[in-house]
């Protein structure tokens, strides 16, 4: 049996790069061997899981620089049965790469504006009178280097290797702490996919929304975790797409879904919260990108 | 006196287009003259009024599909003694621009992935078996339309007049909820450019570290104004790009920062914050764009 892995493309995205670390991890331990399938979207990628054209989707959750990535935590919210069955922390490393024999050669550098604001002290230092171009990723100027060998793009070590592209410099971040969290996910728990001991899962990611004015439900919400002493890792607001002011909230626990205190705090939020949705329980597990 | 007004450019943004609509109820207000200073990102023209170089920005903070614009509260946070003087919520109304002399002679459609995420149901719909291309704003492919007559571009009604482009579908957005709240900023205290009653201001925002772990001191925080019955209108979290899993808190309150609860509030926030920062109180001014 061959599994589909669903991850944001074209190759060379650091969804990717996420992927491919997954699949290799996936054939070492279970010896199952994996496909990747890139998606035009994070949503798409989740989609096909959801509708079962692929087994797996590994989306970015959350980057230590940007915060949250919105598009994930809406999907999710929208698409019902998927559940997390692990978490991955990749690095993230930029480099430059150019048809460009040097550093001098280069008149205009293209990227996301992500990639560019994470490289901003050492494209001031390095390329101080080049022009910083803002694209759509980082991989879709990567065409231009072919015939325009003034043009440098920040991307990937895997997109420079996949398509075969001169590193100028390597990382080029700003910030060495850049890592970006991964949930990968399928549309049933399998434990199978989740590569470690799911006896004790470290942690557990919920949603809900809250019936009438945000601030009391919240707070009630969260006094409910506080009281039966579980440690949150993230809460993060999200609009409800209805009006203005409107909110759903994604809430980390540090706990597994089955303790009794969980269960017992899942219980109680219930009567605070409108729609309760749980995704999983699941071990992070950091990746070491050379 | 004239004075600057720095939004993100270049002009025919939503963000220009809230600016425009600030000019004229400044001149009609206040009998003050004020032009638009266009910049390449939202940070640039926050730290332009950091900096002096012009008296105000007008910044996007949240909308009501998208959610908080997150390179605005960076800023915010990190450009000290920056103040609001008022927020505007304007709705965003989407049209099709093309030299296309009907829909049909259309083969593809340009925009910024959130204004083609928000016209998803009527490109389906009306525009089934045409590519959708991302850029990075909605203005920047507009310079395409020129040369070629098969492209069509979602952009703003203002960006339509401004490049004296046709207009060959109006109010394409699905949903007709979608507005932008956008913030009036100011280097100090002014009660020129607040444009009502700041005896009685609405809103208060401030955003705050903690020093621990995040959830006991989250939850202690938001009891502080749960007590004293003061309603949050949005509690949102950013990383604190130090470590992933640290989080700076961005809170908006209903009230004034001048009432005595609000004053006690902060007072006791103090002791579980590691930095408070208090951005100002404010009124809200909804704008009517026809």
């Amino acid at each position: 049996m061959t599994i589909a892995i669903a991850h944001l493309g074209p190759a060379g995205t650091y969804a990717e790069q996420a992927a491919d670390c997954y699949v290799n991890l996936l054939a070492k331990t279970t010896g199952l061997e994996a496909i990747l399938c890139p998606y035009p979207s994070i949503a798409q990628s989740l989609k096909a899981v959801a509708q079962g054209q692929a087994e797996l989707a590994v989306v970015p959750v959350e980057n230590s620089l940007e915060g949250s990535v919105t598009m994930t935590m809406d999907a999710l919210w929208q698409l019902d049965s998927l559940r997390i069955q692990l978490a991955l922390v990749m690095p993230i490393v930029h480099v430059l790469v150019s048809r460009a024999s040097s550093l001098e050669g280069i008149k205009t550098v293209y990227s996301h504006p992500q990639a560019l604001a994470q490289c901003q002290g050492w494209l001031e230092r390095f390329l101080p009178n080049v022009q910083a171009v803002a694209t759509n990723s980082t991989t879709e100027p990567l065409q231009l280097l072919s015939s325009d060998y003034t043009a440098a793009v920040i991307t990937s070590k895997r997109a420079a290797q996949l398509y075969n592209l001169p590193i100028l410099a390597t990382a080029i971040n700003d910030s060495p702490e850049n890592c970006t969290r991964f949930w990968v996910v399928s549309q049933t728990e399998n434990t199978t996919f989740n590569l470690t001991s799911t006896a004790n899962t470290t942690h557990t990611s919920l949603a809900f929304s809250t019936p009438a004015n945000v601030p009391g439900a919240l707070v009630k919400a969260l006094q409910v975790f506080a009281h039966l002493g579980i440690n949150l890792s993230r809460v993060e607001s999200r609009p409800t797409k209805r009006s203005l002011g409107e909110y759903l909230f994604f809430i980390d626990l540090e706990a597994q879904e089955s303790q009794l205190e969980v269960q017992s705090a899942l219980a109680d939020l219930r009567a605070y919260a409108e729609i309760l949705k749980i995704f999983g329980s699941y071990n992070v597990m950091p990746l070491n990108i050379v």
